[in-house]
C-alpha cells in the first residue's frame, strides 16, 4: 500500500549507539515487539512529546527522565495509555528493569509504547524480553528496531546518511513507526534519531523543536493527535569535533539542514505509509503575510475529507480546493488575488477557474502517485509546506475493522 | 440511506406565503430544480450567511437584499460560487426577472442557489422557469420546493407544526437541503422557514442568531463549510397578534423555543440524510468550565474519521474517544475527573476503563442507528449537545465519485 517507500541501502552504525530487540508476544509473536536503543555515556537526549491531556503513562515517565536519559525502551502493541496510577508503576518498573541489567539508575532510562489504548502492559512478558534486548545490543541492528517498533505499518520507517561538518565524517540514523497521524488504539507515531555529533544540551533542545517544526509538524493523515507520540534524537559526542555551543556557530546551520531533511524523510514516510494510502501529497501555500496563516490555508486544505476523497479519485475538483481555503480561519481574504496549481498546472485565478485551464490536465496530475497542491494568496512573502495522503476505501476499512 | 427521517403528515401553509416550483433543467431534466417563495407585503426576514471567504455571489446578493426583502428564488443543479463579476451579474438579473413578474422592485427578490461550483448560470433557463414557477405560486406548494432545492439529498427535509401564543393559533413551516454540512460542488446546506408571527424587525435577527445557535450551528458531518450556506427566516405578521419587540416579552422565550425546536429537526433531517449516513449520534458534553470549551470537546469527537469510522463499525473504541478528548482545544484537563457513557452505559471515569464496564454493553448501543455519546468533564456547570454521523464507506464513494 505504501507510496513510494523503500529502506536505505546502507543503514550507517552510530558510534556510541547500540541496538537491541525482543519479542515478548504482546500483542502477536511471529516478530519482536521490544526494541531498546542504548547510549554510550557522554551521550543527550533531547524529545518533543505529544501535547495529548491524556498523554500515555511512558510519555510522562520519559518526560522526566530526558536530561538523564542514556537508553530508550519501545514496545509495541500496548500503548499503555489511559492505563491510571498502575500504568505509570508499569512504566516506571520497566525502566528499573532495564537499569539494573545495563548497571543504570532507573532514571536514565526512558519508555514508550505504541498500540493498543486501555489494557495494562503484560510486565512479565516485558520482562523477559528485556534480557533478550540486552543481550541482543549491536551498533548494526537499526533495522531490526524499525520493524520491532511497527504495529499496522506496513513497512520499516528508516533514514541513514554521513555528511561531513568541516572535515569531519558525521553520521546520523533514524527510525519511526506510524501509519498514521494517529491510530488511537495503536498510538501512534514514534521516531528516534541519533548521531555522533557534540553540541551543547540546551542548545540541542532548540535543534530539535526546529527540526521538528519542519518535519513530524508538517504532516497529516487525519488530523487526529495521538496519546503517545514522541519524536527522541540523541546525540553521543563521539565524532572528532568541538560541541557546537551556540546558534552563532556556521555549523548550527548546517546540522539544522541535514538532520532537518533527516526528520522530514522519517516524516514523509508515515504519511507514504498513511492508513489506505494511495497518494502523497505536498501542499504548498505561498504568498501569506505571515506562516500562521500559510499553515491554517495548508491543514484546511489536507484535513477536509471532500478534498481527501477527490484526491483519491483523481478528480481535479476545484470546487473543492475553494471550500478548503474559504473555511480557513484567517481574515480579510481577497479571492480575487488566489491562484491553485496542481503542480504546473494553472487551475484558478482571479477567484475563477483560469481561461487556460483544460481539465485533463488537472486529472493528468491526479493521477499520479505523488504530486503538490500549490496556492498562492497573494497577501505577503511567507510560505509553508505539509504532507499528506489521501482518503480511501482502505483508509475505513481498516479503521473501521481494526479491533473485530 | 437516511437515518430515521420522515415527511411530516401534515404540512401548514402559512397565511401570507404563496411557493411555486418548476423545472428550469440546470442539472437534469426529471425534475423541478427552481423554487420561489414569496410573501405579502408587511412580511420581515432575517438570515443567517456563510463566513466563506469564497462566499458566492448569490449570498452577497441576498445580504444586501435582506432588509428589503420580499421573496426567496432559489435554485439547485449550480451553486453560482467562484463565478466572478459575471456570477454577481447573473444573481443580479435573476432578481430583477423575479421582481418584474412579480411587480417588485429587483431589490426586493433574494437568490440562493446551489449545486456546481465554478460555473455559470444557464440565464435563457432560468428565465422560462421564472415564468413557470411565477404561474404556480400556491400556499400549499412547501414540499414541492423542498423537493426542488434538493442536490444530491436522498429526501426532502420539512418541517411543520401549529402551536397556541397565549390564544392564537401559529403556524411554522420550514424546508432545507444538504447532505453534507458542506458538498462544495453541491454547495450545500439551505434552510428556508416562514412564520405567521408579528415581530420585531431588529428582535427578528436576535431571534435567528439564538436559533441557529441551537441548531444549524450545532451539526457537523465532515467539518467542512460551504461557499452558499444560507439559513432564512419570514415572518408574515399575519397572525392575530401584538407584534413582540423585545426579549423581555414572555413570548419571545416561547418562540424561541418553538422556532428553535423547528430549526433543530430541520438541521438534524440535514445530519441523518449526511452522505453515506447509517447512524445518528447525538454528542453531549456536560460539566464545562465554559460552552465554548464543551463545544471544542464535542467538535474533536464529531469530527475525528477515527471516532467517525468506529462509529460506522459499531465498535466501542473507548481509546479513540480519549484521543479525540486528548486532542480538544482546552487547557489543563484533569483526565481522572472525565466520564465517558455510551447512552446509559458507563464506559470510563477515572482516566480508564470503568470497572462496570463490559464490552458488550457498548457495542449494544453502538449497534443502534441512533445513539448518544456523553463526555462529563468535571470542570463546571455548562453543557452542549451536536449531532453528527459516522464515515462509512459509502460516504467515501459519494465524494470520489461524484463528478465522474
Amino acid at each position: 500500500m505504501a507510496v513510494k517507500l523503500a529502506i536505505p541501502e546502507k543503514i550507517h552504525a552510530v558510534q556510541g549507539v547500540q541496538v537491541g530487540t525482543a519479542c515478548a508476544g504482546i500483542k502477536q509473536t511471529e516478530r519482536d515487539d521490544v526494541a531498546l536503543i542504548f547510549f554510550d555515556e557522554g551521550t543527550i537526549v533531547a524529545g518533543v512529546y505529544t501535547q495529548s491531556h491524556f498523554a500515555a503513562a511512558p510519555v510522562l515517565v520519559a518526560k522526566e527522565s530526558e536530561s538523564t536519559s542514556s537508553g530508550w525502551i519501545i514496545n509495541s502493541g500496548n500503548a499503555n495509555a489511559a492505563t491510571g496510577y498502575r500504568g505509570e508503576v508499569d512504566a516506571r518498573k520497566t525502566c528499573r528493569i532495564v537499569g539494573d541489567r545495563l548497571s543504570r539508575p532507573e532514571s536514565s532510562i526512558q519508555p514508550f509504547s505504541t498500540g493498543v489504548i486501555g489494557e495494562f502492559l503484560p510486565m512479565d512478558k516485558v520482562e523477559s524480553a528485556i534480557d533478550e534486548a540486552v543481550a541482543s545490543l549491536d551498533p548494526g541492528s537499526w533495522e531490526s528496531a524499525a520493524r520491532a517498533i511497527m504495529t499496522t505499518d506496513t513497512q520499516p520507517k528508516i533514514v541513514s546518511s554521513q555528511f561531513y561538518l568541516d572535515d569531519q565524517l558525521i553520521t546520523l540514523t533514524g527510525i519511526a513507526k506510524g501509519s498514521g497521524m494517529i491510530r488511537p488504539d495503536m498510538a501512534t507515531m514514534l521516531a528516534f534519531m541519533a548521531s555522533d555529533i557534540a553540541i551543547d544540551r540546551t542548545l540541542l533542545k532548540d535543534l530539535i523543536k526546529e527540526i521538528s517544526e519542519m518535519s513530524f509538524n508538517r504532516i497529516t493523515v487525519d488530523g487526529d493527535t495521538s496519546t503517545n507520540d514522541c519524536f527522541m534524537l540523541a546525540c553521543t559526542g563521539t565524532a572528532e569535533m568541538s560541541p557546537i555551543i551556540d546558534k552563532s556557530d556556521s555549523r548550527y546551520a548546517e546540522i539544522l539542514k541535514i538532520l532537518g531533511d533527516g526528520a522530514k524523510a522519517l516524516a514523509q514516510s508515515i504519511v507514504r505509509d498513511g492508513e489506505g494510502a494511495t497518494k502523497f501529497v505536498g501542499v504548498i501555500v505561498e504568498g501569506g503575510a505571515n506562516e500562521q496563516e500559510c499553515l491554517s490555508v495548508a491543514y484546511s486544505i489536507a484535513e477536509s475529507p471532500l478534498i481527501k476523497t477527490a484526491l483519491f479519485a483523481g478528480d481535479p475538483n476545484w470546487g473543492r480546493f475553494c471550500m478548503a481555503i474559504g473555511k480557513a480561519p484567517i481574515e480579510h481574504v481577497d479571492t480575487s488575488l488566489i491562484e491553485l496549481w496542481l503542480d504546473d498546472v494553472l487551475v484558478a485565478s482571479g477567484g475563477m477557474l483560469s481561461d487556460s485551464y483544460n481539465e485533463i490536465d488537472g486529472a493528468r496530475v491526479l493521477d499520479k502517485e505523488e504530486f503538490s497542491v500549490r496556492i498562492v494568496l497573494g497577501r505577503g512573502s511567507f510560505s509553508t509546506e505539509i504532507w499528506t495522503t489521501d482518503l480511501s476505501y482502505d483508509y475505513v476499512k481498516i479503521n473501521a475493522e481494526y479491533r473485530t
